[in-house]
């Protein structure tokens, strides 16, 4: 199994429900250092997973949708917490949608899966993986 | 899948027995950074795998049983090499251990695996991963 | 001349005033992991520019003043933006008055003088260096 | 399972053939960090994956291979793109000879697998896994 | 003292001349990931020392001058080696034209100095230090 | 001002006399990652600070002198604690001795300072600074 990996973030607000959050319950914020891995069995005639340059504007335009937000006036996540969990699923999603569309390329609707990893800190990150 | 990952370390004394370790069955140490990854398929109601600060806690406290310590003399491994992998292993067998105790909340009873990691230098580490 | 830095990080919300910031004039939010660097010229008798522990408690309460708040209602900070460098500033300051209080130990009224660098990103940083 | 990873790193030269690969296609070059992880279901009678000094020195020569050359020149890779994913896999398949020819021990024999990761920028890393 | 830190990357071709080089004689590459620290005495009246986007895209344009090239064909270089420690100074004295030339923005004539490091691999890096 | 910086690493056991230090009283280890910086004014006729395989190899000389060492049963050390300050100081003055010795080559006689760097942890670190 291939993998290609590519990097992004994003500077949020938010503030999350629930008294599991403690302090985070009140608005603060975080930088997201955003991880995209795009996998795939085999490579194609040019020798890879998927074109490194499309893949950081794919990720890029999907961090534009976030980035420099405070995302508890986003109507996309009303109904839950923007926890970091949460949007590591939500990127993986939009970036499968994008695959899914050709934004990639032709060979990465022969994507296996993709995993992105959200870094909140230099001491807690979450990821979430699914297949294509 | 989902999973969430803290990071914390602690600084021993070990020595090794075996041919094989050369220089390293002297008595000797290591700052190991510990990364602990908690896997779960589906998030909870919070939309979290495990609370990031009840995870953090638990690492620490599971750190606390060896940090600052020769680890010679520690009855715990008598009869083994204090190696990063016995060490990675050990870490997640307590971290499952606290899991299955009702420790990092009820949700991570409903947790499938964990992951830890442990960096002896910025170029060799090692990683143990269990079902939960 | 010798120094002593320690890591903390904190997760906070906040926006710009003025054009040169472009969308982050909206309410967005940041991590920032924070480096606070202890200068001094010579060893105490321990053989230490500080005590590790209790720069990195100093720290960590100077962090906690901030941390997952939104700092566009913090009086503090109510006559200027909250840029990466205020911010170094600010916990530079603060640092300086434990110092200087005695918060660090007897030792830590010797130290010639202070760096604070806040990591916004993996791809931008800003220090603030001044004397004790 | 528990995995072992050791680092080491390659400056090689090298140009794309393929217009997906636009300025890429210039006689360029890259400084590859790799990473090589072992991995095996159970350890050895020394508590080890394996012996974190030879698998050092098997990547290191497997990187001797390729280092301070213009992969372009290279018979090896006459037929193919040097993309980062293809050079994940070179490096993984000499790692998997040489554990099968005993370089890495006797108990490298029983690895199950080999994941090769290799890191051209801070923004951007490929990976190859297969089995032993 | 303040100052403002952006990275970049580069990968480019070359070959040194001199006995010194040893294998590094050859043409092989490197991916340099460059740190432009601007340094200054005093804040704006934003309380910037530098816009952070306006110093990342003056950084981008310099890289770009040498991104994806072989640095033994650019007749800027025809009479040196192009070692670390000399395109450090190269990117610096780029950026510190750009920064007199208003490029940064009018508060950029005011800054004090410059720092760029280059880092050719997870073990070396080099830095060239001067004033603007 | 040039400087051009190398990484290496060493794992050591050690403890300390002093209530300041409390935990770290008992016997433990570090692995302490270590930068070793050379600085310069000007460059040499090949375009170097000096020569980045010679810095590697007398880095790697000063740290077999304590790796996978006990410090607490070295002579060199017996009256004093062996912090990551103290450390610091002894591979720069080390390294110094081996500069003015000329194995570093005959260029790095005309250094003008030295600075090492030990990273004891991914929070924690300390340097020291000198000339040559």
């Amino acid at each position: 199994m291939f993998s290609v990996t590519v990097r992004d973030h994003m500077m949020i607000a938010h503030s999350f429900r629930g008294e599991v959050f403690g302090p985070a319950q009140r608005l603060h914020g975080a930088t997201y250092v955003v991880d995209a891995t795009f996998r795939r069995a085999t490579l194609d005639a040019d020798g890879i997973v998927v074109d490194i340059g499309r893949a950081t504007e794919a990720l890029h335009a999907v961090m534009a949708e976030l980035n420099y937000r405070n995302l508890d006036d986003e109507p996309t996540f009303a109904s839950e917490n923007t926890t970091t969990e949460v949007l590591a699923r939500f990127v993986a999603d939009r970036l499968a949608d994008r695959a899914r569309a050709g934004d990639l390329g032709d060979g990465a609707r022969e994507l296996d899966g993709l995993v992105v990893t959200l870094r909140e800190s230099h001491v807690a990150w979450a990821s979430y993986e699914r297949p294509l």
